[in-house]
C-alpha cells in the first residue's frame, strides 16, 4: 500500500515542488466539482423576477458560467504547483436549489498525464465569486459554501462522493 | 431609500455591465474575507507532524499564503465586471480551528474609487484551493466551506458580520 | 504647431519606447470605439430565432459583451507600449444594423495621465472576435470590418469622427 | 447533412459552453487570417521615410509582428470558449498595399484536436491594434478593416476564401 | 535608526506578507537597473553582420526591448509580494560593450506609494532572457551576468551605485 | 554541417518569427539552469538567524521557489517567440554557497516538440528576482549574477556545461 503523503513537498528538502509526471501515460481524465451559494430569499426573488431561475439562463448566470469557464482555464496560473494543461472540455451549470440557494457544477476533461480536478474546483469557485460580485448590490450576506470534488476518473484512483 | 438592484446589469438593456465609478471619490477602503477548509483528522495530523500547525507556517501554509496573495492581485482578470485596481496591502493568514478544520483570512486595502471585497474573497478562495491541491494526495474528501465577507469599510455602506 | 511623429519611437535611437507621462496631469478621459461585423443573413436569422436580436441580449451577445469588457482590461498586456491603467468604466453594446450586420460599441473611462482609446478599440475587437468564434459553426464567411475610434475626450486633443 | 448551429451554446440549456473535443483525433491544423489597416497617405509617407515600407521591417512593423505573435498565444485567455492549445508555429507579416493601406497576415499551426483559426484572427487583430497605437500620434483617422479568415485546413471542413 | 529587516515577512508570524503602503504618500519614483549579457565573439559578429550593433536597433534588439517593456508591466504578476502598480514610463536600451558583451538598461517611473525598482530589474531580466532565446541557435554558452539596480529615487532612501 | 543562424529571424524578411516545429517529433526533454545571487554577509547572517540556510527552507526561500515555479510556467507569455508548452515537471532549489552567495537551480521537463531551456532560465531568473525583492529592505547592493544553462537533453543537440 502506498503511504499517503504531501505529494507537493519535495522528499529531500520538504520544500514545495511540482510532481514529476514525465513517466505517466496520457489518459482521458474527467472531473466534476460543485459549489453551493446561499443567496437568501430577496436575491433569489430578484433573480426570479429577472427570469434567471426559470430559464436557467440570463445575464447573472451567464456571466458566472463564462467566468467559471475562463477561470478553469487559468488554474495553472493560480495554483502554484498545478501542471499547465490543455483542456478538452469545460462546462459550468447553475440551478436553483430550494428558495435560498443555487448549485454550481463544473465538469472538466483532458487527455493528459495528470488530472483536471483542480480545474473543476477552480471553475466552480470563480463562478461562485462572480455570482457574489453580481448580487452584492443587494447584500453582502451571501455565503459560498461547500466547494467540493464530486467525482474524478482516469487517474490512478477514481473518486466519487 | 435606494432601491436595491443588480448593479452589474445595464439599466437600459439588462445586459452585464461594469459600474461607472468615474464620479466617485478616492477613499481608503478595507475588506476582510474568511474561508474554512475541512481537512479531516488524518491530514491535520500530518500537517501537525510537519510542524505546520504549531508554527502556523511551513511549506503547505506558505504556498497557500503566497497563492492567495497573488490570486487577490488577479481578481479583475477573473471576475468579469470588477474594476482593475491597485492594492495597498493584502495579507493572508491560516490557522487551525479544532481538530479537523483550518481558517483562512484575507485582508485587503486600497485607496480607490471602489472596494476591495472581491479581492479579499478571491484571495481567500485561491488560498483554499491551494491547500486542497497540496493535501489531495491524502484524500479528496476535503470541503471548502463558508467563503464569506467578514467586514468592509470605506465605501458607501460599511459591513460587518 | 507640434510636429506630428511616431510617439512610440525613441527620438535618440528610433527604437520602440513607451511615452513618458510622468509630468502629465490626471484628467477624466473617455473614449468610444465601434466595430461592424458582417454575419450574413443565415446567421442573423439564427440569432433572431434565438431572440438575440429583438432583446439585444442572449447568450451570444452576452458572451461577447463580457469578453469585450475583459479584453479591454487586458489592453496593456496586449499592446506593447500601452501604459498599465485602471479603468473607471467599460461598456460594450451590440445591436443589429440592417439584415446582415451587427454594430459593436465599446466605451471606456479613466481618471488618468493617458487616454483609454486603445482600451475601447481592444474591447470592441475582442467582442467581435468572440462573436466570430460563436458563429463560425455556421460559416467562416464572416467579416470583421471597420474597427475605428468614434470619439475621445480629456486629453490634449479631443477627437470626434 | 449536419444541421448548422451555434456550437458554443449548450443544447440542453442554451447557455454558452465549450465544445467537447475529447473524442476528436489529433491532426495537423493550419489557419491564415488577414487584416487591412487604412493609415492614409501622411502616415504611410512617414513609415516610408522611416524605411519601414521598403525593408518591410522597422520598429513599427516589428513591434506589431511581436504583439501579434504574443496576442495569438493569448487567444484562449481572450475568447471565452476557446480551448487552451499549444502552437507549433505562428507567423505575422506586414506589407504595403497601394499608397494608403497595409495588409497584415497571420498564419498559425498546431497538432491538436481543434483548429487555430481564432489564434490567426486574434494575432492579426492584435497586430493591427498595435499599428494603430503606434501611428495614432499622427491621427486617429485610422481604420482597421476586413479582419477575416483566409484559409483553414486539418479539421472536419477545410475553408478557403 | 531603523533596524533593517525582511520587510516581506510578517512580524507576528514570520510568514511572507505584502508591505502595507496604505499610509504612504504618492511620490514620483524612478529606478534604473542594468544587466550584462556575454554573447561571445561569434554571436556579436553575427549581430554586427545584421547591423544590430551599429544601428543599436534591429530585430533581435527590438524584440528584446519590447519583451523587456512588456515584462516590466508584468512584475506584480511574477514577484509574489510586489504591489500592483501603474507605470508612467518604461524604457529599455541595449548597446555593445566591447567585443563580447552587451549592456541592457531598463528605467521605470511611477507616481505611486511604492517604488519601481523591481519593475526595472524585471524589465532588464526579461530583455536579457529574450536576447538569450534569440541567440541560442548559435550556442548555449551565453551568460546573463550582473543584473543589478543602478539607481532609485523618490522613496524613503535614494540609492545610487 | 548546419550553418548557425538566428533561428528566430524569418529567412525571407529578416523579421522576428517563431520557429515552425510542426514536423518535429515529441521527445522527452530536460533542461537545467542556474543562477547565483550575491547577498553579502549581513543578509546571509539574517537568513541564517531565520533558519533559512540550515534548513534550506523558510519563508524567503519558499517564496522564491514558488515564484520561480510559477514564473517558469509563464515563459511563453514573457519571451515573445517561445512556443506555448505544457510542462511535466519543474523544480527550484536554493542553497548557500560560501558566506555571501546563494545558488538557485531550476530544472524543467516536458514531452514536446521543442525544449524547455527557456523555462528553466526563466524559472531561475524569477526566483532570483524574488530573493532580491524580499532582501532589499536590508540593502540594494545585491547582485544577480551568472544566469546560465547548465544542461539540456532530448533535442537535436544535447548541451552540458
Amino acid at each position: 500500500m502506498t503511504k499517503k503523503d504531501f505529494t507537493h513537498l519535495d522528499k529531500a528538502t520538504g520544500n514545495p515542488a511540482m510532481v514529476d509526471v514525465g513517466e505517466k501515460k496520457l489518459t482521458q481524465r474527467f472531473a466534476k466539482a460543485s459549489c453551493k451559494v446561499v443567496l437568501g430569499k430577496e436575491i433569489m426573488q430578484s433573480l426570479n423576477d429577472n427570469s434567471e431561475l426559470i430559464t436557467k439562463k440570463g445575464p447573472v448566470f451567464q456571466t458566472a458560467i463564462i467566468a467559471g469557464t475562463m477561470g478553469a482555464k487559468k488554474t495553472a496560473e493560480l495554483i502554484p504547483l498545478c501542471h499547465p494543461l490543455g483542456m478538452d472540455d469545460c462546462k459550468v451549470t447553475i440551478e436553483a436549489i430550494g428558495e435560498e440557494e443555487i448549485l454550481i457544477t463544473c465538469t472538466t476533461k483532458v487527455t493528459g498525464k495528470t488530472g483536471v480536478e483542480m480545474e473543476a474546483m477552480t471553475g466552480a469557485s470563480v463562478a461562485a465569486l462572480t455570482i457574489y460580485d453580481m448580487c452584492k448590490g443587494f447584500s453582502h450576506d451571501i455565503l459560498i459554501k461547500e466547494v467540493k470534488l464530486e467525482e474524478k476518473t482516469g487517474g490512478k484512483r477514481d473518486f466519487k462522493r
